[in-house]
């Protein structure tokens, strides 16, 4: 299988960090934001929704959306609890993943990281995603000081979705994180794991 | 069980449907904008991730988030498909509803109707998630070009899911539907379904 993947991206990343943590062989083509590779990607169809990251099986068919990804290669393995009702709980912290944390987390790294992004880096713009932001990671921070992992009592792929956007939030984004101690703990858990990768890994 | 519902709301609505296209009984907890029952849902911890709607099951548990509680609720019905990979792109379609649609349709929608967001609504914003609608729109209409429902060859969770916000997409938010004629025909069928309640049922 082939995975296009943008390496700067966190969407991207979480299924590299799992595809690591699962010890699967993959190729990984490489599609940059602002890069010709990423042009190419586009005009040839390779990216459904437009968008990075795509994973392409070898019998062509093509799955979209970094989320929906996980729990296609998650399906079958520890990352997915066997209890239904732990499911839909993975399951709603993805989706609120996709739908709060992301269009604020990693919404002000960009505006931070990207150059074409800049001008839309307002002080009032950064300070509504500071105070937003906050608000998001404390409901991690609530979350994770009662247990180690945000579903059960194991990692699922609502760790590792959560993870990838949450890890870069203080060196991209500028949330201070010593202010959320038990979601430090459950970043170093996860680090800690074989066959964990960086972000640059 | 018990369903906190939001009666303006896609998100809430789209539980709704589904429950009555299952024909299953719960009670129903009214917690509009604005409105002092939401305060008290709030105040009293109903709504993880402090948002409608939730479902709180008859043993207490609670799930959150609509798209997940719709997984939770067709699990083992006919509008989860059985072939792994259908499920996958089922996800797909729902993952990138909440990351690019429902952040596009449903907050032009918003805009134009609740009247304490009306001094966001500039021309330049309106203008700009009219573009931006207008295209995700296409994706869609794309995809029912040449097929019934949006994954295989029958009605999914993604149907339900992006019919909630779609559907008054012209009526709330301003988009001119009558250019995507295949998406029209997918709303019809919607409603067609045994057991169809709309957003005011």
């Amino acid at each position: 299988m082939k995975l296009y993947s943008m390496p700067s991206s966190g969407n991207s990343y979480k299924v590299r960090l799992l595809l690591a943590l699962l010890g699967r062989d993959y190729e990984r083509v490489d599609v940059e934001y602002e890069t010709e590779a990423l042009d190419q990607a586009h005009a040839s169809g390779a990216l459904p929704f437009g968008k990075a990251p795509a994973l392409h099986l070898d019998d062509r068919r093509v799955l979209a959306e970094s989320n929906a990804i996980l729990c296609w290669l998650g399906e079958g393995t520890d990352f997915v609890p066997q209890d239904p009702f732990q499911r839909a709980q993975m399951l709603s912290w993805m989706f609120w993943e996709q739908n709060q944390h992301e269009g604020v987390i990693a919404v002000r790294a960009a505006l931070l990281t990207y150059e074409i992004r800049k001008h839309l880096a307002t002080p009032q713009r950064l300070a509504e995603l500071l105070e937003r932001g906050t608000a998001l990671l404390r409901v991690m921070e609530d979350r994770l000081k009662g247990q180690n992992w945000l579903v059960g009592d194991a990692i699922s792929l609502a760790d590792i979705c959560l993870y990838a956007y949450t890890h870069t939030a203080e060196s991209h984004g500028g949330f201070d994180l010593s202010q959320f101690p038990a979601l430090g703990a459950w970043l170093d858990r996860i680090v800690a794991l074989e066959g964990y990768v960086g972000l640059n890994g």
